[in-house]
């Protein structure tokens, strides 16, 4: 039994997600559904960019990933299917896939252009029911990806995240702030053993190496938020504070708070890391 | 693996909706869920009517569809499954059928009046709990509809959406607006090939047919909105348009915007489409 | 296909929930995933244990209840899981199956101490993902519950809710109040049979037997909402009533308006009903 997951920018208010799982249903009744987020900000494709990259891993290798956040859908946009070491993508080819590939690079890639695998009448405002989600259930009944359409070359790619490594300090950005109000930056995985701070870049560069040695000092939104911490209760209620989040990514928060709004923190906003304070 | 789906006003902030389930699948296992919504405004009958007329053609034909959207819970209003076309629908009766059965005629409608198919005791005020998701869920384990109860002749049903056409406009009003601020209206199923526009109504009487030829100007909100519109590029960003959604109604949107907020569009205000302009 | 239900206040607009379901998929692809909720006030036990209290008796008797309402995360707070007639509960040891444990005395309750039934790495943020999830997947998957860690004899307990039976009146408290503004109170299970009120209390002391003889009057935020009623029909629009909640116990309501909001009722307030007059 084959899993798909869902990931959209529908909300869950309208029937569309719904409408959907039908169309799979109909094509795919052994899939097991399940959904990722249907709450992605309308269009934010680099949140739903990272939302998959936190995400995937903790599917099974073989499970179908149906991801509709489609801000041209109706233009000449090309719908695709992507193979990786985390499953297959079914997507816009609009960059959405762009941080799994830099974890996960695409082992073949397709366009959805053979009509045999999409509803027979495809309208100009609804791609998720009438080519994504047949696309997805087709894969997971077992259709090969290649009869699916033909082989993309350079599907389009977001710019990686911003980080930069200096003498003495990591600069990186914001880029996801949960609803909790945790602002997830660029920076990371890092670890902090106590004694020194390595970092395993999660996009681009490759390769874990020591950043700094010693105590490090986090700055975000102007404010020093001192060493990074281990647990939210290290500081006081309502302090800002930075530590390692649960996918190795620095974060900034607020004890029993958050952290966005404290400090104003949007997704692409600058946070630094600096060695020897 | 029988398919039931669930229509609801229940929100998803209580437990309420898992409660059903849990029910179901004491009596149905093997049984795949679907959520269509349960984000219907409270007791919208007309709103849920809409959603359920536009959902079902989508999912297997031999799926039910569990509905409560129920402002008489505990009053004298029967409970009822219809067998139509487009599966099996159990929900009250108070009309929220009615757009289904315009397209898919109800074969055999029961009302659920053997208490072999409830709970044992049957609360005033969660008739979802202990009377539609057992019947939901004996439906799609097999027990045949007749089982279920006696009968029903004359289900109650809702007005049919407006729609009328004369010598040179069709008027018809708006019958959903979705979180998107889409405003769809009771006008379609219309098709412009670019020279005439054809209709085939919805619902109500049948028979496509020409009802413009050339250029045709739509009115809602007292405001001008220019010819029927292929996407929603063919605006500037801001500006209202109409354009045929993804059922091939007419609808009512703006380019990134809220077309609903725009022209403060609300379910029954009237749309026009006039020809020759 | 045994069930896991889930319940646990991370909302639904990140991924949180979507990542559980993947690690669970992986270890236990078989299972029944049925969400509770997601959307238990932040760090609520008190309505956590509600919640679970008034829906696991509608779930069958082998499902696995995974909830992850955990204020302490992170902290030395013990994760457990706990067998009882209502199926197994998988949960932080933070009281939060206190009002189950009431109805459905735990049988045997654990400490998830073996590492080889959570992931590899645990973070400090995230123990649903790394600990409770796979816990209540292999449970799910046939894991005895005495492989996952050493007994719990003294589990964390909440303070059962008030209830005080007098001579002439039941003293009580606001317990939850649901999205419709329902406030459910301490008092029940109430049985009122037209001439007596029956009380059968839901928590802490057993035994039905009769309150009161002939009416009573409920007074809650200092006003007389007049005797229990049978349906909301019997009041006008907008005005407070008291009734029998679907889970028996006397809930303050306003017919089609918000008890809650009209009241200013909050968990936590007293609610009497007086006898007699």
């Amino acid at each position: 039994m084959v899993l798909i997951s869902l990931t959209t920018d529908f909300g869950l208010r309208d029937h569309y997600v719904g409408v959907m799982k039908g169309v799979i249903a109909e094509i795919a009744p052994d899939a097991k559904l399940v959904d990722v987020t249907h709450e992605i900000p309308p269009q934010d494709l680099r949140a739903a960019a990272y939302v998959l990259w936190s995400s995937l891993p903790y599917f099974p290798a073989d499970s179908v990933h149906l991801v509709v956040v489609d801000p041209g859908v109706g233009s000449a946009r090309r719908a695709i299917a992507s193979q990786t070491a985390w499953g297959v993508l079914v997507a816009p080819d609009n960059g959405v896939c762009s941080y799994v590939w830099a974890a996960a690079p695409p082992i073949l890639t397709v366009e959805l252009d053979n009509p045999h695998y999409r509803r027979a009448a495809v309208s100009h405002t609804f791609h998720g029911r009438d080519i994504f989600a047949p696309a997805a259930a087709y894969l997971a009944s077992g259709t090969p990806l290649a009869e699916l359409g033909r082989p993309v070359q350079a599907p389009v790619r977001l710019p990686t995240p911003a980080i930069s490594v200096g003498e003495v300090e990591i600069c990186g950005e914001v880029i996801y702030v949960d609803h909790f109000g945790n602002a997830v930056t660029s920076i990371g995985r890092l670890v902090w053993d106590g004694a020194m701070v390595h970092l395993d870049p999660a996009f681009g560069e490759a390769g874990r190496r020591i950043v700094a040695v010693g105590r490090v000092t986090v700055r975000a939104a102007g404010r020093d938020l001192g060493p990074i911490r281990r647990t939210y209760s290290e500081t006081s209620p309502g302090e800002p504070l930075a530590l390692v989040g649960s996918e190795g990514m620095l974060e900034i928060a607020v004890n029993q708070g958050s952290g966005a709004q404290v400090l104003e923190l949007q997704p692409g906003d600058p946070v630094e890391v600096i060695a020897g304070r």
